[in-house]
């Protein structure tokens, strides 16, 4: 079994040494419950709702520099994924993911689906989330919108990966009493017709009078929800068989993948 | 507006006639009721759970017969859509939905995506749903099983599909207390993604020990159950404006379709 955590944290916009303190904290009591697998917000490092570029830029990492020293310490036997704010070699700016465990960075992936503003700040990815085999799995990492493509989260599961793990920072959405939030019903229905776990880390609080969805989420192969973190600040976690994501039959002549009309599309 | 209407019926299994009798009485109750739409169960004329393909053969329908007289004395101003068992004119059977109004039969289409035991009795189709331009609006059918591949469901978004329509026999999955039936789940989540509306009609009752997940609903194109037909025998009706789903923006920045990576896939 693998144990997966997501840390629904909330932390302060442009404040990037106390979030790394902050995150670094949440992944070491993940880690001491047990976690091997520890999912963080969506630019967690630096908050979300930058008034512009330039502030963004001033708190850009690295993934190669020291900001990562503390999460790498924290990580225990895990494996991290985290959302941050990086400054490219290029210069650039990108809403991308750390992956990363006790040895250093694993990957990074560059977001690439961006959300309104952000498309006046960041630069999109140049290359969808791969395929990583790690000792935790075999993991696509995708931030937020990019859950939302279908195009996506179907190429990643056609190629192996048991687990995606999704930093966000969902904005909340009006919705009818008593359903979920449209974001969870797309990741519900994304686990279920392609048969994988699914862990989406969102945010708590509100930034800047921006409220967030506090949606976090792990979701099995049958897609029905298995942890969530609830209102505020608060982890969820769940124990799943990454294995079980192998088999994409639903009886002995229904199998989802195999089913598909590769001749029409 | 465009008024919606699912007959969530219960057919009986090898009865043609009495199925077209039901099936012409609920089209008529739907119209009568001011439906401009009004959608059948999959193979409502025939019932599904076939011993085998000879069984399903004594049951079968050429779309260019009488059997659908019924359908279109009923139809009134509307057009209707349903499922029933094809006798194509190569001899071979089809899991099909026919769309027609009161001037005769507008298409015919053959499910692409055959279901488990399906495949022992009927010929897929080999062509993916057009969409219909109909004087109720920009019309896509599917059947069942198609709705799980987001392929199909893109691609006929993509194409102008206002409207999602499927006739479907659900068998009923296990599922946690308090939540919507998986399928549904994908259907809200494919109308939300896409922002069409999706009108699922389902069938009621038990058939051969099989019981049905009663699941008929309309979706609209936030994701929002905005009607379901419930436990048994019942109709699923709602007042749509199809023209709200030209616009695939959520925001001045955010737009759904030219959101995608198409330089990525």
């Amino acid at each position: 079994m693998t144990r997966i955590a997501c840390a629904q944290i909330d932390p302060t916009i442009g404040a990037v040494s106390a979030n790394l303190e902050l995150t670094a904290g949440a992944i070491a009591d993940a880690v001491a419950q047990g976690a091997d697998v520890v999912v963080l917000p969506e630019l967690a490092t630096s908050g979300y709702m930058f008034a512009d570029a330039d502030e963004a830029r001033s708190a850009a990492l690295s993934p190669g520099g020291p900001a990562f020293d503390a999460w790498r310490s924290a990580a225990g036997g895990a494996i991290v994924v985290g959302g941050f704010c990086e400054l490219g070699d290029d210069g650039l700016l990108y809403n991308s993911a750390a992956v990363l465990d006790a040895d250093g960075m694993i990957a990074t992936y560059r977001k690439t689906h961006l959300w309104d503003r952000e498309k006046l700040i960041f630069t999109p990815g140049a290359a969808l989330p791969s395929v990583l085999k790690t000792r935790h799995g075999a993991i696509a990492v995708m931030v937020c919108y990019d859950l939302e493509f279908g195009e996506v989260t179907r190429r990643v599961a056609l190629d192996g990966a048991e687990l995606i793990v999704a930093p966000v920072n969902w904005p909340l959405f009006p919705r009818p009493e008593g359903e979920r939030p449209g974001e969870v019903i797309t990741a519900m229905s994304t686990a279920r017709i392609n048969r994988v776990v699914i862990a989406v880390c969102d945010r708590a609080g509100v930034e800047r009078d921006q409220p967030w969805t506090e949606g976090t989420v792990i979701v099995d192969p049958d897609g029905w929800v298995i942890a969530e973190a609830g209102t505020g600040a608060g982890l969820a976690m769940a124990d799943v068989d990454l294995s079980a994501t192998h088999d994409k039959t639903l009886t002995e002549l229904v199998d989802l993948f195999s089913d598909r009309r590769i001749d029409l599309y």
